[in-house]
């Protein structure tokens, strides 16, 4: 067996996807930048180490999730992140 | 960029090499298995999501660590690991 794997924006985030026992998901790292995600399902975001300072669909402000932190974003929208410090993520779909 | 990943038991475990704010680590994915791992360096190995089961150098017994607990392994000794769900985890290198 081998876990795929994919790359963002030149190479700036990296994923692995897995199937964890609840829901299916990727752990990921995101280096220092501005990105903007879209979203094709229901995302369930957690700050493993660093720090995400994320715009949320609809929201004006920015706020900044840490390391055991969560935010939840619907399916079929985008969000902006922005990253300070290279940063872990985990990410389940449902 | 890029990140480097690295993949070991012929694909069960993969993981993503990165810099955190304070040490290097690596995010990994590890298969249902059972696997041996050498230390390099002193590891503080974090289960993200699901659980490893593990019989730390020098042990006897095996323990079984969950989402968000962290165990410590010296540098240069071997350690065994029990998957039994793909299980996410976070090592940073001292």
């Amino acid at each position: 067996m081998s876990f795929e794997s994919n790359e963002y924006f030149d190479g700036n985030v990296k994923s692995i996807a897995f199937q964890s026992a609840t829901l299916p998901g990727t752990l990921g790292v995101m280096d220092i930048g501005e990105y903007t995600f879209d979203t094709n399902a229901y995302e369930f975001m957690t700050v493993v180490n660093g720090a995400l300072t994320v715009k949320l669909p609809g929201a004006t402000d920015w706020k900044t999730f840490n390391a055991g932190e969560t935010f939840e974003v619907e399916a079929n929208v985008s969000f902006d992140v922005k990253v300070k410090v290279q940063t872990a993520y985990l990410c389940l779909y449902k």
